[in-house]
């Protein structure tokens, strides 16, 4: 039995307490500094354009001279110079008259619409000027971002570092997916590279170890190991059985913060710390496990990379009913058709399968006892 | 002038009509395949879990012993097996007592409830059946389905090849970013950067090739030389100038089916073949390229990697009033302030930091002339 089960909202404030974004840093060049955070406001040490531009295809000409210009009243000009869209306009002219609004007639121009200064003219700096703050500090760069970047002639890009997270799968049984058949009582690991792929794709850089048997030195050997990286997510062993050493050697190694957590699944989460490296334990039963990523995994690594919760949401009207226990929150798997979405009624935390036919997850609150057929509810994309 | 100008909805179809989905295929280790698509349906040569498998911490016990136990009337057994959740069931054993249902006196077992046949126990086959499909064609493997095919033992995976998207950056007036300090009329290519970035983005394989001058012959050898590629993106020179040489050399070299495009802003945007190859042409200025990623690159990629249109988008409501040209697609930048969309005005398609402090568009569609301040609109996210 669980001591004192803590609720999912307490749970994660320990743990974002113990997750100072990163202060480190690197520089990299342009092309894999995209989805990156700037470590700092990013001014621009040019103009942009850094001559004044013409906008359009036309003529450079001086605009006081086309004054009064009309159809019927064309003015001729000699001071004039052909000019393609993004051509400099030399010094000495000031506005760029349209090829529709003009005709060379031998040496001189023809115009027939006055044009005032700097009419089709990108001016020195009107983009963005030298010293103008471009993007703020913890900005993430997207593509056209990187774009800009380039555009102001930058090769570099100086961004936090991402958050290196150690992911520790553990158990006896566990056997490496396809190096052989399995026995009974054995399963292949895949809660581990499930982990490796969502720090990826959440910002953090993952650090897959070896799986660790069911033995307490070899734990605490595999937690002090990495007490170095950024976080530690631990991956098995987090129940209250006899042989669930995990959250007892993260209590000796280190610190035990939560072990039960109200959620359903992933009730047997631990949270904690060893020296300042916080420690997340999911429970073994992949559902449970991918629960455990999404509510505390995603959150605690977000903070550290200095990115914003981007959820991915949609919203969808429930096909059926949903039980949930009250006091737990509960992630219910739905399937969406349309605007519909179906909850995908299991019995367990371990059954693969239903994550496969999912597409998101309904999250009842705490002081619900389920929800019904035909409410609104907000689905969280499985990404 | 061009033309003819053509409506983005015409001119879409006209390209996805040339863009068949790719039928070439690759077998990945699974940790790469993640993001990617199945060229067939994925059938399982196993059953999961592989035993019965305990679910439970407690004793395995055949049921029928177990008829009319109560608090009250114990039941004693001689025959049991004590088993950790995880653990084959034996044969000759087909439920588990939970502990809180038995006790251990010396090498009997006393069982205060009774259990069902397989109470406790995921029976072999409970999640997956060897033959069941797990997922169909066309799937998109995400983290937990790659966790999946591991916890079935699979090593590999056999998806659809990513699209192979030849960029060509032309423009005799682009320099290198960061190489040298720019001379009047130079700019840093930059275009071909975002286009490289969200190919990759996409699920595109991106080809990056070297900036062409503006001349027909260079940018002829260009195209013809990535005839082999799924797509060829080429940027800049595809307006009606004298140096806009794109759009006539790809009438010349294949075939040029579209040539302006009623959107703002990316009038200047052509769309044709070379051979089988479908070829986008997009305009040089950085905003109307972004909008021809967007409108014409993204979904072109998408049909040819199997893939869904999965654009990220919000529901907001507008800040600002919106003017539009009517007759014209119109694709407005916004900022996101909570749930407020706030237009951001500017003057033209050359200017970058209106994309920097942009989170996203609204599409005006042709028939309507601007948008109100109030309304709701959806907005599509910049990824």
């Amino acid at each position: 039995m669980f001591k004192r089960l803590c609720s999912a909202k307490d749970a994660l404030e320990l743990l974002l307490d113990r997750c100072a974004p990163l202060e480190h840093t690197e520089l990299l060049p342009l092309a894999e500094a995209v989805g990156r955070v700037l470590c700092g406001d990013l001014v621009s040490s040019v103009d942009l354009p850094s001559f004044n531009r013409a906008a359009m295809d036309g003529f450079a000409v001086r605009a006081a001279e086309t004054r009064g210009a009309s159809p019927s009243a064309p003015v001729y000009l000699q001071r004039f110079l052909p000019l393609r869209t993004g051509m400099a306009v030399p010094d000495g002219f000031d506005a760029v008259v349209m090829l529709e609004d003009s005709a060379l007639r031998g040496s001189i121009l023809e115009v027939t619409a006055p044009v005032h200064p700097f009419r089709n003219v990108a001016r020195i700096g009107e983009d963005i000027s030298m010293g103008d703050v471009v993007f703020k500090e913890g900005h993430r760069l997207r593509p056209p971002d990187i774009a800009l970047l380039a555009a102001l002639g930058q090769e570099m890009a100086e961004v936090f570092a991402r958050p290196r997270v150690a992911i520790i799968p553990t158990g006896s049984e566990l056997v490496v997916p396809g190096s052989r058949a399995l026995r009974p009582g054995e399963a292949y690991e895949s809660n581990g590279l499930m982990a490796q792929l969502y720090v990826e794709r959440w910002g953090g850089l993952p650090l897959k170890q070896k799986t660790v048997q069911d033995d307490p030195g070899l734990i605490r050997d595999a937690l002090e190991s990495k007490i170095d990286a950024d976080m530690i997510v631990i991956i098995g062993g987090t129940s209250v059985g006899e042989k669930d050493y995990v959250p007892r050697v993260l209590a000796d190694a280190g610190q035990l913060l939560v072990h039960g957590i109200r959620v359903q699944p992933g009730k047997p989460t631990a949270l904690g710390a060893v020296g300042r490296t916080p420690v997340i334990c999911l429970p073994g039963y992949p559902v449970a496990a991918l629960c455990g990523l999404y509510l505390f995994v995603r959150p605690a690594l977000k903070k550290l990379a200095h990115l914003g919760d981007d959820m991915p949401m949609t919203h969808a009207c429930l096909s059926g009913k949903i039980a949930s226990r009250p006091g737990y929150l509960s992630i219910v798997r739905v399937a969406l058709k349309g605007k519909e979405a179906e909850p995908i009624m299991t019995s367990g935390a371990g059954i693969l399968s239903s994550v496969a036919r999912a597409d998101g997850f309904v999250i009842v609150p705490e002081e619900r006892e389920g929800m019904e057929a035909g409410e609104m509810v907000e689905v969280t994309l499985i990404e």
